[in-house]
């Protein structure tokens, strides 16, 4: 156990909108956030995966939507305790031992030390994604047949919902539908989990991995070319790409923020072109029309000189950025895990390559 | 307090029906619910509002949606039941006194009847609307401040939503887009209310005003124009038209059916003719162009030979209609009412003027 003090904050908020993948929100807001939560209530502490009893009860809590709506409708700071208490008071669990993040991202890994915060509970260091994905059912509980219901939803003016589904997609489908009837984004609590289902279908240490990127990310006095081989190294990465967008394609649609980026080279990359495409989150990258990163796998927009994570609601015209590849969780690497979040769900038609194979492929072609 | 036998659940279903406005249900589908219900159960008890104790609790249950979707979705008969539970569990009353309809209606008469057979419960002779609607705000209980929340909402696969809102239009905006969801037509319990408070805000006499209008139609051995004056010096209504259905525009949108019917004078009204307007439920007629009936008060459409109440959903070119208008319950008829349920909030763009006055008006100019 240890205290996350302000500067832990800051790393957490930065590396994991790195890991959110263009999604999970601004790591700007959600650091606002959390900093007043715990400069009003008191420190937060952080337990790891093993400190935690198997038989013990824990809420995640979590913004669901389109990320850029959040920029316009600022949370209050009470909304998320309130969906959480919501569904604690409705499971009837008096003693929830703590709170996690549902995902990794700027925003969504904030919401949890916000509630601990404010109630003085733990915030565990698991999530369920260890990356950030657009819809319900994409949470490595599910992947182990746990239901994501009963969920709790509310909405910033006070209107609260509870859902109890035959499965998570039909979990997914209802929560949509009020999110965006909401305004296209709503505050949620799902997947209650106990100690013994976080320590067995969890992503674990994402916190304090989230901690170490933002940590290099935000040092001082170093050049951008080795915090980058740290980064890379410590999260088995690739450079993809280094360009300036040129174009940004999107639309806030069903509750997502969905599009597609064009990036010509710059730097060592100069002539050649790269497309991304997103859905909150970017799920393939094509270098001069070639794949060489998919979903699960992570594809990091950061900022060329600064490292900086680099949202889909941010993309600007100009913007010169890096992007880089990393292997998702060896979860969303089995076969049920590429099922749920592979290309093909999103549309795809192709199978799953994984992003070692991809890069290797892409050299040896001289892509 | 009595018992309601067989043939007194026939006549509730086809008396509701007509009061349904074209919305509500099919009568024949709501009958073979209730009745396979009591067949199974046992008999229902129907108590006058004045048989109710002032600080019990009731609940009452309906279809939400496209009444057309129920023809294809036929329910399975414990869905009701459950959705009533839910409501009744997550409010924490064990001791629910009864259940009523929320509006009259040839299926949304009969599912509290099927949960009364199936709880012992006893049905109240009361409702929130003295005919059909189709939004949830639009219940008298709204217009005096009563909330419509908790609700429990549940399709027929058996996924299950509670929704606590700031207001009632919420309520109808965050369970239409459920209902649209969960295709087009959902399972609701919703605006609790106490013994006072139905007496206080419900439409009372309903099932009993209901049943003598089904022993009017379904009587043998008379003439229609017999029965006809019967029925109309029963609900102070007018016969508005006699027509054929030459043409009727519809579409299943947001969880409404929506749309218009064009009919065609016959009889003492050849050479006229008559178009009608409706979402579930009709809600404007004109008569050559000029508007002889609109909402709140009442547009029912029967055969022309048996006076069988025509629901929108069995609306069938060439088939010979009569046009019954009546006046809406006193309640609707207040500025809240109007506003509520008036012409300007369907989209048109005029005030609400009383059938009584319309029916004069175009007497007097010979429409």
């Amino acid at each position: 156990m240890r205290y996350l003090d302000k500067a832990a904050v800051d790393n957490i908020a930065v590396g994991a909108a790195f890991l959110g993948t263009g999604g999970g929100g601004d790591p700007y807001i959600g650091k606002l956030m959390a900093l007043s939560a715990i400069e009003k209530f008191g420190p937060v502490k952080l337990f790891s995966i093993d400190e935690i009893k198997d038989e013990d009860f824990f809420i995640p809590a979590a913004m669901m939507g389109a990320p850029s709506v959040l920029v316009e409708k600022f949370p209050k700071g009470d909304e998320f305790v309130k969906v959480f208490q919501k569904l604690a008071n409705y499971l009837g669990k008096e003693q929830i031992a703590g709170t996690f993040p549902m995902e990794a991202g700027g925003v969504n890994s904030m919401i949890p030390i916000v509630v601990a915060a404010q109630l003085g509970l733990p915030l565990i260091d698991c999530d369920g994604m260890g990356r950030a994905f657009p819809e319900l059912q994409m949470v490595t509980f599910n992947l182990d047949g746990i239901p994501a219901t009963p969920m709790a939803i509310s909405d910033e003016k006070g209107s609260v919902g509870i859902f109890e589904t035959i499965d998570n997609t039909w979990t997914e489908r209802l929560a949509r539908v009020a999110t965006v009837e909401m305004g296209a984004s709503a505050l949620v609590s799902l997947y209650p989990a106990t100690g013994a289902q976080m320590k067995q279908s969890g992503v674990h240490h994402i916190v304090t991995l989230s901690e170490r990127i933002g940590e290099i990310i935000t040092s001082k006095n170093r050049d951008a070319k080795d915090k980058l081989q740290e980064l890379l190294n410590l999260v088995s990465g690739y450079e993809l790409f280094q360009g300036k967008i040129v174009d940004v394609i999107r639309e806030t649609k069903g509750g997502f923020n969905l599009g597609r980026m064009h990036l010509e080279g710059i730097e060592a990359f100069k002539g050649g072109e790269m497309k991304v495409h997103f859905q909150n989150e970017n799920l393939v990258a094509e270098k001069t029309g070639q794949v060489v990163a998919m979903t699960p796998d992570l594809i990091c927009l950061v900022d060329y000189e600064t490292l900086s994570p680099v949202t889909t609601e941010s993309l600007k015209y100009g913007k010169r950025v890096r992007v880089i590849g990393l292997p998702a969780h060896e979860k969303w690497r089995t076969e049920k895990g590429v099922q749920t979040v592979g290309p093909r769900y999103f549309g795809y038609d192709y199978d799953y390559v994984a992003i070692e194979e991809l890069v290797k492929k892409a050299v040896a072609e001289n892509v």
